[in-house]
């Protein structure tokens, strides 16, 4: 563990970046790290920015003892996931790290991951800092992402509509059920951002976010923040309500193998996928004229869409589980879902 | 000190924002903290982004006892150098927090003071996240921010041309002598980034470096980055070294009353000024047919701009002080200088 400066550190990222030969660098009006600010060309006319930041603390998410290279992976397809949600497409990323040391194996192993990401997303790193933190502290990462949309046709969050159907990408739990000590899970150390999906549902879906705390919880958000601006449909109905059903949640393959072995109840399977963070799938509202897009959409993807229920204008924003026969899911089991959802503090 | 989630958080965020109203939380292609991405508007036909980031942790970029309002203000100051160096407009900024808990009154005096320096550089706060860390580690912020600049006209630093002068903005060492602990300084808790200065330099200076890590080591940056362009002028001349007068550096006002009360020597003060980091001035070279247009500058703006020597073809880079007859400065002196500058690790 040599301990080299900051500006060491910077060349090393420099060649790294360098010989991806990615387009960004390659453009006359961009520059890339070793400058007071990275410069990034123009989009195209008609396009705006989008930003998201998140920071991952060692021992809270992620474990000590992670891989490098999936580590890597990870601090950017988060960050890829919340422009996915958006319907954005990636354009460049900084990245802040406190590092106790320069473990040059370890950050070699997590460069790696991070910038296969980056060329396989054409999202190129083009700004840093490094600095260091306490012996017996956690490390800490910090992404930016940037990226771009149409004007005006960002899949935003409060554009849910009532009578809009609720759609989730790929499956849901095996995360959660990793987590809880039963197995490795490759979503977990290799989340794979839904960035083609969100683009192309720009036109599509009404509203969308990705689930990085648990699906009940960031569809509260999703009701939440559309709720303000639905009209008053009488009677009081100023908010809205979603409808689930219950069998309908698509379940990962882990907890679907659990299940069928008799490890684990399809109760807790299901609350699992329900409540369960670490997806960074896409929770999506279209109008039901859509239906047939999104199973082409599905099909073209190769990446199961899944339509669990609808939204109707409420007294109060809710999230409301049935059964096949349409009756509301035990209570006690409605108070575990609610009680789901990643806490940061 | 109540524990409440991000979300919450979050909202706090969000209305200490709009209180602001700022022209970005008008505009209707505008969208701030919320969602997975915050929205930025078109920039002006001809604009190009610029984007930096920093990150400031605890014991190291400041004292755990700082004053909460001057931390907030500095995390967004020394980003807004960053653009300054650049001569980018400031357009918004991003924030991301490890903290061991939420100390509402803490928290309410460090959003003063970082808002009220965004309302002031019209540089919106538009996206976050916040994560805790655990007890008797140190807080954690990652300030990213985003400006403009005309396509072609930034600031950087591989643009200095052989026989430019070189100057800085303000005086220079006070930062330094603070953290010797000395003194309280202004400057070190409440750092005024040069945005106006920068954004004026754009057409006037060659290339430009903010200082935050002292003079003489930033200036090695630009030699160094400037270096590699410079084409071959005979006899192995393929880099460039800064001659500057030793006795030119603008003295900080704390500096020049302790070296004038007997507390300090002058070649002490002026040991400070050239290596002290925490500065946060503007470093930049232009040709001397500007000088008169940058003395122009200088009184407008109320700023003192300092010219402190010129550029040549050498054989590799180097910073060479030189006293008011010509001759070098001492060899001893010269390692002190070398030797300064803020290390990361």
């Amino acid at each position: 563990m040599a301990s080299i400066g900051e500006f060491d550190f910077i060349d090393q990222f420099l060649k790294a970046q360098a010989s991806l030969g990615q387009p960004f660098y390659r453009h006359p009006d961009a520059l890339g790290i070793g400058d007071d600010c990275a410069l990034i060309p123009a989009l195209a006319e008609g396009e705006q920015f989008a930003v998201s930041t998140d920071m991952l603390v060692e021992g809270r998410h992620y474990y000590p003892d992670v891989d490098p290279k999936s580590l890597g992976h990870k601090v950017l397809a988060v960050n890829l996931s919340d422009l996915a949600a958006m319907g954005a497409r990636p354009v460049a990323f900084t990245l802040a790290a406190a590092l106790r040391s320069i473990d040059a194996p370890w950050l070699t192993a997590f460069l790696e991951g991070l910038l296969s990401l980056a060329r396989e997303a054409q999202c190129p790193l083009v700004g840093g800092d490094t600095t260091g933190i306490p012996k017996g502290a956690p490390q800490v990462f910090s992404v930016t992402v940037m990226g771009a949309v149409p004007i005006g046709h960002a899949l935003r969050r409060d554009g849910v509509q009532p009578g809009d159907d609720l759609w989730v990408s790929g499956s849901l739990g095996g995360p959660a059920y990793g987590l809880s000590g039963h197995m490795p899970i490759q979503k977990l150390s290799w989340p794979a951002p839904r960035v083609v999906l969100g683009q192309r549902l720009r036109g599509i879906a009404h509203a969308a976010i990705d689930i990085s705390d648990g699906l009940q919880s960031e569809l509260m958000h999703l009701l939440k923040s559309s709720s303000s601006l639905v009209s008053s449909h009488g009677k009081g109905l100023t908010a809205l309500a979603a409808d689930l059903q219950w069998e309908d949640i698509a379940l990962a393959p882990e907890l679907a193998q659990a299940v069928a072995n008799g490890r684990l109840s399809l109760q807790d399977a299901r609350v699992l996928a329900a409540t369960g963070g670490d997806e960074y799938e896409i929770l999506f509202s279209a109008s039901i004229q859509q239906r047939s897009l999104i199973r082409d959409l599905s099909h073209q993807l190769g990446l199961a869409l899944t339509r669990i229920g609808t939204v109707a204008p409420a007294k109060v924003s809710a999230v409301v589980w049935r059964d096949k026969a349409g009756q509301c899911i035990d209570p006690s089991l409605s108070a575990r879902l609610s009680h789901g959802g990643f806490q940061h503090f």
